[in-house]
């Protein structure tokens, strides 16, 4: 959803004090869409907001359906939310109670658990609030910092006056937000009245810890969601059905593709055949595609010295590190967290010319990574394998490559459909991290990462992870859902190099040593992340190139079975991936089956197909298509599997 | 070498005292080869003993050239190579002194230490012992024990006089062999006459310790080789010089395959990215057998639970397996050292039907194995990438299902161009192991095992490496060089199917439970094993599907570099691994760089070439092909490639 700013000039009298809204209705009147907020010298204010006596500011309006609106909504829905508990549950002690992507929340303390049952209940009592007009107008308040204790103690709400007393600096404003008998120390803003809360639903309640510290009090918290509209509301909640129908895990099982087991362990999968089937035929993909960008595939191994893996100086990682040890096993190895330093040693294999630069290596890596808190599914695991690309170059090479790695990683995503890439920055900033490499190479080298991208015709976005080692790239897609995924890293890497372990050279053209440049590449990222999202993006359906069944002969009658084994057998002699369904069964049953199993081709043998040594073509989505001679199909087959060809929009089921 | 032996009855009178050497002149009369030793009674026998005066055995003469005759001509080899020593250095103590394979040695003491640089001194001496005639005969003399400790007591040989006491039996007999002044310790037998050993060459001297064990005095050891004719010895040594020649650790290095660095680790390899080729055609190779024949590919993670190890109860493995430790890590983990308890997980994925079975599994597995010892290149590792495959299939099917898993095996093999491919049985022995399964049960399928191998007209031996868990088969193979190499396991599992942990099932046809049948199969073994030996194999020049330079264009002229680039376009377009060569260089130093560098195929272009929109194919082996029209030389090497053929015997260079 973009912005819906309106820039707004207004003049008025110094005399008169006047709110927002008073500017707002002047600036609607007769229309139909009225602002919810506004932006005031750069803050989001409320309606009830006072506007300055001077003239020296300019007021931009927030409209329905915008983030920002949005954001207000569902804040003010927290606040309803938080008044019906206390009405329903008096002596409610609150939490905190924003807003959040796509929703807000409540946290709280009751006298009795809530549970889901629960729900409705105080979703009955917040919409009869709300419907009754009872105080159903935000009043913002002002308040002095001892009058602030004072309410909050006679409210008996001691989470928000500890959060008063640690958090706000004695000099700051504070406000309260007043809907009849509630009232709530709030920054706001919020919208003027609750008649706007009435597109919302409660959708979860779990368990959490005041500020989310296990070590305090346990509270509850409610998830709710809100909009400006019932269409917008029952907009998300299908998606978030269509998700939960998608959701990889559940997918993963049903279609047979991975499989966890405690006894295997925790954080580590096994990948069922079917699912081999689309991890190999990725890794053709990556193969394929990153040979034809001049990248060498190389092997090194998981395990290694332990200083090897200090060298690249990865500490954050080298934490997360599995250290092996074992009766005399004097020497002290651990499982790599990536592969830059094996590659590193590979690029020192012998001594480098300038005539051999760039040298670009890939590995499909597996690496381990001690990650703590919970795993889940194929997105957060202990054992993974990655996509580790890494280019060694000269400096007047570094910016071309740079270009031609974030170009790689585009064409990449886009075969998979992906919508929306966002390439966002991940520049020095001032917070304290120590930084390989000096403020002007980061400054220069900055310079240089926007052009190329800007040559690629890619826009820019701060707030990428940025990486001490070196300023790079975070490329950010839409997936069929609407959600967006970090799927692919570019970063300089200034500190490598120079190591002392390593301390890279080539000899260059004026017959001197010179120090290359060290880019790092992750294409795709790791193989179990990226197909966990893929199984979501595709809702299971892959294209045909990835699917672990491409074709199912299905037969009218058994007397068609000769016939069509012969057909299964030259298709699976061309290497696509074939079955045959010789049940004695209605084949309408058949077809049911093949498009529930997400078949996305099945070949229908009858009378007619035998007589002209054809086949009935039905696709999964667009149904018949006609018959077409058997080496006629096999052609078409095979050409939209080597183009990678997307057929159907993903998540077309 | 085969054997040689010829059946011989000899009738003798019980009065006169006969030798092996007289009834061997009496049945050799006029002819010009004579026997070296006989077996007597199933025991080998020189030509100095006395037969026996009954009649009741047979003699079967041992000729020159038999593995047996050289035994006794390198044991007696080492015994003139003690004699010599004791002449050369008085007081040298002597310890062991056998034929081993290829060859023989001598353990010593001398007073000083012995160089390579004495070899030719110790050897002359040898060669006037021979020549001189001079106490050439070797006598046999049988003495009592208190009489042998004399002799090695006067003597002052301390090592022979300790073997002596803790070695022999005081029952058993005691012989001693005399050449002239020097009286050894022996149970020979010998050759007759010092005259036999002309074509012998001493290979090096190495330290080594009495009786092997580092605990006790340090030796010395000279190695040497012995052969009946000087032709022989000369093929010997030319082998030898070729095997060294094609070390794969030295042509690893040259062909720039794979490296080794300290760095990273010690028994652990960098594969290089033409390394990364040949391994990557392996990969292919072996998926597309496997997967033809029926096997699923499936991924498992290299770490697990340590339980999951020990349920297979691979105890050998468990030891030598790592054990990840760390901070709060409470859960016990390790690298995996087989795939075998992850593909039982999988079969356990649901409940499996007969309709399902068999199960065919194969994985690329990385593995990790805590070998003690000494790494060699790549033959010898820490981590490496087993080829585990695992079947699992009722008991009606396991006949089969084995047959045709050695089947796959032997075909795998052929592909290579390796001969004498044997098969070697595990079958249980009495020597103490705890076998799972009964007595019956092994019986049983060791005699299912020698008739499914008979199916496909193997010839089976002893010998194999028994796996406790059940009875099973080896392959080994005979490589370009003529050495043996085991490539190759299938064998039955009795044991982990029926483990508590696991209690593998399938649903039967009678709607009841029946406990399936694991068969383990690892063809070519370890990717980095397998490598290793083909890179001698071929001596580095690796069929065309392998090689990962396939084809190199050479201009003439620099005239003709436009049209080439395009025909190498062409070539790369489709997938051959093509380079060009566009120096302004001599033809003749060009092609003499592709032919040292191995290129299977160089593509010559100028004035002809471009006019008629050929090439000149030239086979780095065979020389000149004439020209080809450039589709035409495509579809030519694309067939060569598809069809992975040897066009050259392995090893041509």
């Amino acid at each position: 959803m973009g912005r819906s700013f309106r820039k707004f000039d207004f003049n008025i009298s110094s005399l008169i004090q006047i709110r927002v809204i008073d500017a707002a209705r002047a600036a609607h009147a007769g229309r139909k869409t009225m602002p919810i907020a506004a932006r005031l010298k750069g803050s989001i204010v409320g309606l009830q907001t006072i506007l300055p006596s001077t003239k020296d500011f300019e007021l931009e309006f927030i409209y329905p359906n915008s983030e920002e609106a949005l954001a207000i909504l569902r804040h003010s829905a927290a606040h309803l939310l938080a008044r019906s508990l206390l009405r329903l549950f008096p002596g409610t002690r609150l939490g905190f109670g924003p807003s959040v992507k796509d929703g807000f929340y409540c946290d709280f303390k009751t006298s009795r658990e809530i549970t889901e049952s629960d729900l409705p209940m105080i979703e009955s009592e917040m919409r009869s609030l709300v419907a009754g007009g009872e105080g159903g107008s935000f009043e913002c308040l002002e308040v002095s910092f001892e009058r602030a204790v004072r309410i909050l103690e006679e409210t008996g709400q001691p989470f928000k006056l500890e959060h008063l007393r640690t958090r706000l600096r004695e000099n700051e404003k504070i406000f309260f937000y007043r809907q009849g008998e509630f009232l709530d120390m709030s920054r706001g803003p919020h919208v003027m009245s609750a008649e706007l809360l009435q597109h919302f639903r409660l959708m979860s309640v779990t368990e959490t810890h005041w500020r989310g510290d296990p070590s305090r009090e346990s509270l509850q918290r409610i998830y709710g969601t809100a909009f400006f509209s019932e269409e917008k509301l029952n907009e998300h909640l299908k998606r978030l059905e269509e998700a939960k129908k998608r959701d990889h895990r559940h997918l993963g099982r049903q279609l047979e593709l991975y499989a966890v087991d405690p006894r295997v362990g925790t954080g580590v999968v096994l990948w069922l055949p079917k699912g081999a089937v689309i991890r190999r035929e990725l890794e053709n993909f990556l193969f394929e595609e990153q040979t034809r960008n001049g990248f060498q595939r190389v092997y090194s191994p998981e395990i290694g010295r332990v200083g090897l893996f200090r060298m690249s100086g990865k500490n954050p990682y080298s934490e997360r590190s599995y250290p092996l040890f074992g009766a005399d096993r004097s020497d002290s190895y651990a499982l790599r967290p990536t592969c830059g330093s094996q590659h590193v040693v590979i690029y020192q294999n012998h001594p480098r010319s300038y005539r051999e630069l760039p040298l670009r290596f890939f590995e499909f890596g597996n690496v381990c990574r001690y990650e703590s808190g919970e795993y889940s599914g194929l997105k957060r695991l202990r054992a993974f394998t990655r996509n580790d690309a890494h280019v060694f170059c000269s400096e007047e090479q570094a910016a071309d490559e740079f270009r031609h790695c974030v170009e790689m990683l585009q064409k990449h995503l886009l075969t998979f459909g992906f919508s929306n890439l966002r390439i966002q920055t991940c520049f020095r900033s001032e917070n304290g991290i120590s930084y390989s490499g000096t403020r002007e190479m980061w400054e220069r080298w900055e310079k240089v990462i926007l052009e190329e991208c800007s040559k690629l015709g890619l826009v820019t976005y701060p707030g990428g992870e940025v990486h001490p080692e070196g300023p790079g790239i975070d490329c950010t897609v839409e997936d069929s859902l609407g959600r967006e995924w970090h799927f692919g890293t570019v970063h300089i890497d200034f500190k490598v190099p120079g190591e002392e372990a390593f301390d890279l050279s080539y000899v260059g053209t004026d017959n001197v040593l010179h120090r290359p440049m060290m880019i790092h590449c992750t294409p795709l990222d790791s193989f179990e992340r990226f197909i966990g999202v893929l199984i979501e993006h595709f809702a299971g359906a892959f294209p045909l190139w990835m699917a672990p069944e491409q074709v199912r002969i299905l037969i009218v009658s058994p007397k068609y079975e000769k016939y069509a084994r012969e057909v299964e057998d030259k298709f699976r002699k061309q290497g696509i991936r074939v079955t045959g369904d010789y049940r004695s069964e209605k084949i309408g049953a058949k077809i049911r089956r093949a498009q529930v199993q997400l078949v996305p081709y099945m070949l229908i043998i009858g009378e007619r197909e035998l007589e002209g040594r054809t086949v009935a073509v039905r696709d999964r989505v667009s149904g018949s298509q006609g018959n077409l001679v058997v080496e006629e199909a096999i052609r078409s087959f095979l050409r939209e599997i080597r183009d990678r060809k997307l057929k159907h929009d993903p998540g077309t089921v």
